[in-house]
């Protein structure tokens, strides 16, 4: 993700995650949605209202709480205080009754942190279908706000964790000939991963100053190559959402000069965690890269790249360590988009398979050799004479995928 | 499949697969193709040229046979004496050399079998990539030519499977006022499952006497409800193929009054062939019919079915019995097709778990004892205020699917 990094910015990855941002707090609390007694429920608190911007999914069911948190950004023209996030129940068509559960959990953490219900954010994750308890939240974000921390990173990291394997967080140090600001975050999603606009959730800080129209562009075009750049199961959740905030705490303002370091920034922390997300997808066990070239324009790229990477017979062979090249081929072929077998090519990792219609099958014990690594990188040619690529991540379909989504509720 | 069955047309299910009507011989024979020493090679011969109809993947990277077959329809006109098809290797991404051996089989079988090259089809199924053995389809096809018999369905259908579990056969009596025909057919399919238009190989004969456009015709209404409503896997093969020869020895002659006497039987014994296909999914446990209703379009309502149809969380949680009627809401709010979430219903068996936007959780005990069974029903109302509907069928997704995939070729 270092592509097109700005001159004179240097990018270090650093502790923290999302309360590496100065300016920020969170606390991780228990607070029994989850019948395990795992922690729960996430409170994020800025020290003064920052800017806020955010992207939600594209799904036509929308959850309740991506409902709100729309609603509440554009009242309030892109500020927040305070992100209250509850994994193990996901409100999403849970009717009226949900709504009303979203606005007064919002309204309840307006009062105890001191700011406007709209300049509450509110994101949920797990189940569908099962109504929110609203004394739990009420009691839980009561005790998150007594516990906020600026150390509190990893409790809320883990606190908005579902099936996920373990928790996902990321933040860089961008220092610029302008100054040095931060860019922490978090991220959550195991399944139900392909996000046609957001994905899962994330959750993003910065201590830089950004006015909330620059940060919503920023965020845009970061996530548009991170998050929107990773599938796991083809399924786009009713709760994607990312939110970033940005408290100014830096004193570094980013105008014109400093967007390109911003969104820089923005890059490394949302791909981390993207492809985080990718490697701890349920059931996983190998981080795949397809890389799409030789296409009419990046839409195709990217058209052709998702139908690979969500293929059940190129992930189950990826899995199972098989070069079965010929389901790459094939997957490529029903994308939907210009392709031409007698000029196409394949190569997994750095073994060239196909190459212009004609098959290099004495090689396939390479590959094999190869694909039993835990990173994989494949690339297609479409063959149809265009200048334009595109990057997916995904990862291998397993029995244990299987297992794991046969037996969420029961 | 009976809905729309013209009256004073009586369709009764016979014995005799492909081979049921009158006109036609076949041999199944193991070629060597398969290193397991299994049947691997069909051949089916008309006593006299048929009238001759298919459909073929839309995929773009079509394989050797399918080019062939095509190019030989046209040039003949739509007749045809044999169609031979090898299973184990699907001349499919080989290039120049594959077309060549394809060319050279159905010289060869016309040079048997007494006809012209053009009036020879082809088909290939098995793994992608690998060059086909011309030796072994020569001297397979020699020894089937001499085998040829009125009873040889069984061993066809055996010819053509690959992973298959089972034979797929099926076959119809139709009579109707103006006389007596039959339809009979044979299918292969177990994986890289879902039809843009023509579905992994079906072969289907009548003895009614028809003309070849009115084949055509009648032959692609048949297949639109039947192979191109089902879906395994999402992914269409390089080789998909149904093939229709009419014999006209019955000497029912199908004009407009009896056409839609041959399209109810030719969408009962596709949908037998179809359904028999989705059953036997790479490691299906349960026939799952989707049905989308209060579309906008048919497009829309099939569009929205094959999504849910082919959701990994759906799939596995009918899989794992789990009444998870949340992935159903997820699955079609992503489709991209009009949906009002506040509007739409989901129905598991007989059993609302959602309606007009409220869940009814309770019954979702109901659902689980429902979702044991092997033939499952779920109908979804897009809420949409449309009028439209349609059926997909699909299978579950299980662990055994990944290990055959992930074990396929080594």
């Amino acid at each position: 993700m270092s592509q097109g990094r700005p001159s004179g910015v240097t990018i270090d990855v650093v502790d923290g995650g999302i309360t590496a941002p100065p300016g920020f707090r969170a606390a991780g609390v228990a607070s029994g949605i989850k019948k395990t007694g795992a922690l729960d429920l996430a409170l994020l608190v800025a020290d003064a209202p920052a800017s806020a911007a955010a992207v939600f999914t594209t799904n036509k069911a929308q959850a309740a709480p991506v409902l709100v948190s729309r609603e509440h950004l554009a009242r309030s023209g892109g500020h927040a205080v305070a992100i209250l996030v509850n994994s193990g129940c996901a409100n999403a068509c849970t009717g009226p009754e949900g709504l009303a559960v979203t606005r007064s959990s919002a309204d309840f953490v307006a009062s105890i942190v001191g700011c406007a219900p709209d300049q509450v954010l509110v994101a949920s994750t797990g189940v569908i279908g099962v109504q929110l308890d609203l004394d739990k939240i009420r009691k839980g974000a009561g005790s998150a706000a007594g516990a906020l921390s600026r150390n509190g990173h990893l409790d809320v990291a883990k606190a908005i964790m579902t099936t996920d394997v373990a928790p996902k967080e990321a933040a860089v140090r961008v220092a610029t000939p302008a100054g040095t600001f931060h860019v922490g975050g978090m991220a959550k999603g195991a399944g139900m991963i392909e996000p046609n606009m957001a994905t899962m959730l994330g959750f993003i800080t910065t201590d830089a100053a950004v006015e909330p129209a620059v940060l919503q562009r920023a965020l845009k075009e970061a996530v548009d190559v991170t998050f929107n750049a990773i599938t796991i199961d083809g399924d786009t959740s009713t709760n994607d959402t990312v939110f970033l905030l940005a408290s100014g705490t830096s004193g570094v303002a980013v105008g014109d000069a400093l967007y390109p370091a911003l969104v820089s920034g923005l890059r490394e922390v949302c791909g981390m965690l993207a492809r985080a997300i990718v490697r701890g997808g349920e059931g996983a066990t190998k981080l795949v890269s397809i890389t799409m070239t030789g296409a009419v324009s990046v839409d195709e790229a990217t058209k052709a790249a998702k139908t690979v990477a969500n293929s059940l017979l190129v992930k189950t062979a990826i899995h199972g360590g098989d070069p079965n090249w010929g389901r790459l081929v094939a997957a490529a072929g029903r994308a939907g988009v210009a392709f031409d077998v007698e000029r196409a090519s394949v190569r997994v990792g750095s073994i060239v398979l196909f190459k212009e219609g004609v098959p290099f099958d004495d090689r396939a014990p390479q590959a094999a050799d190869y694909l039993t690594g835990t990173d994989i990188e494949i690339e297609i040619d479409l063959g149809a004479g265009g200048s334009h690529a595109a990057t997916v991540w995904t990862c291998d379909l397993s029995a244990e995928y299987v297992k794991i989504n046969g037996e969420y509720r029961t």
